[in-house]
């Protein structure tokens, strides 16, 4: 019987994000740190892996100008034991969540090709790093790679980020939404569901040795419209108010626009837009979460 | 009065190499490991370092197909302890020994700003990953930083490397010379003076907060010529034998070819072409080394 092994040591997730999973015999949740190279040789040796889905990561990219080590070990090094796990037990196949963020801070419309690739944030080279390796290791040991680089992707299982962030601030202050930069910082937001889709899809369809592909959506949205529709949805009357500057902390890139002709050349495309996946993410967060949030 | 500190774990470097320094004092050899975050400290602390010039990775290639860590911990851990050295003790410039093989498998001409960067070897992928971290470490904290992409680099001093592994081979046999590859493998050579006027001339003109540059020659040069010269410059008259394949192990780059018009622009060129610098390498390995070569 295939199963399914998720390693999570919490520090972000939750484990009632997978409770609803917990009745079924053909998934398992294991609370540990994939940087403990001997619970990851254990449970190589036990259920000796197919396929290997490596997302784990420290995904609060502001968090780590004071503190680097963070991205260091949770972004980057976890990669490199997944790797070597991969490597000394012959596993051939891996799927990894890498970023725009390697991209660094670049206006141009960007396809998978582009370089040079000058992160500016401690998480986007944490990841750029990452590739560097699943590169020389794919190339060495045969290993199967699919190397999805992800937008801002959001969904009612956020424990962060921009739109978590909005609906506890005007929870904490009835009156003001306080807004870290301008308003104007513009990106691509990817609902959770279109992006698992897109994994499940072109992993199995696709077969070069070697595969990159940009995911994302076709547009853009800024943080003032964000702002807006978390207001609107929630019912509240805040005033917005922004702190200025071009973007919210050290390492954010303020506008991003990717080039996604290759997936969708590839017959995949997202069925919500950057506002439908910001909007559905704050209605989820509203209703099934409201406990979470304390809202 | 301004100094030099060294450290090196003379895992691949010897004292002999820097003996005829050890009268002048301003010059210090601190024989240890970078990676040893408590040397690293006391020696920031001690010497309030204003520039690093960071050098320090396995420089062997080949070795790392085997034993992936070697260039974890060498070539990319060593950048990682210098960069958190220098963000704790506030210092502001640094001097990166970047490389080719960060491009990977690419037959065409490369500029510096090349997309898309995967390398083939570990030893491309510690040197890829540790040029992430600068960029990130360089935005966020303002280190002036200087990548500077280092070809096939050759000269007296070396203990490995194609012309080092030629002289070895043809003194344990006398008649035959073995050449792993096809001997078509065909790259720019750089003598070690020039790459040094290289990077003293260009960290001291240019004045970008992030300089990348790539520093080699306009012209190639294939292992079969260069068997030729080594033969030559012994006088000797071993037959050339090639073990076939286009490549000599794995992760070598078969094929590379520099563009090198920015460090042009700026006023460098190499005093030697790559002929001229694999051939002075041999004269210099074959008379001062003769000693350490046991030639």
């Amino acid at each position: 019987m295939k199963c399914l092994v998720a390693v999570d040591n919490l520090l972000l997730g939750t484990q009632q994000n997978v409770e609803h999973l917990s009745a079924d015999n053909r998934f398992k949740l294991v609370v540990g740190d994939i940087n403990d190279m001997n619970l990851l040789n254990d449970l190589f040796v036990s259920f000796q892996f197919d396929t290997v889905f490596h997302l784990a990561a420290n995904s609060d990219i502001s968090i780590s100008h004071k503190s680097p080590s963070i991205d260091f070990d949770n972004t980057f090094k976890t990669s490199w034991s997944v790797l070597e796990a991969m490597r000394i037990h012959n596993c051939k196949k891996i799927i990894f969540a890498s970023t725009s963020a390697i991209y660094g801070d670049v206006t141009e419309e960007i396809h998978e090709d582009f370089g040079p690739l000058q992160p500016i944030s401690h998480y986007g080279a944490g990841k750029l790093a990452s590739e560097a390796f699943f590169s020389s290791y794919s190339y060495n040991y045969g290993i199967q790679t699919y190397i999805f680089r992800f937008p801002n992707v959001v969904g009612g299982s956020s424990t962060h980020g921009v739109i978590y962030d909005f609906l506890r601030k005007i929870r904490e202050n009835p009156e003001k939404l306080i807004v870290l930069g301008n308003g104007q910082q513009e990106k691509t937001y990817l609902h959770v569901s279109d992006l698992v889709q897109a994994i499940l899809y072109l992993s199995s369809t696709e077969n070069e040795r070697y595969n990159v592909f940009n995911v994302g959506g076709t547009d853009t949205i800024n943080v003032a419209r964000i702002a807006e529709i978390v207001l609107e949805e929630a019912g509240a009357k805040h005033t917005i108010e922004y702190t200025g500057g071009d973007r919210g902390w050290i390492g954010d890139v303020p506008k991003f626009r990717y080039k996604i002709d290759k997936v969708l050349s590839k017959g995949w495309k997202p069925l919500l837009n950057s506002e439908m996946a910001v909007r559905k993410t704050v209605q989820e967060l509203l209703t099934a979460k409201m406990t979470k949030l304390d809202y």
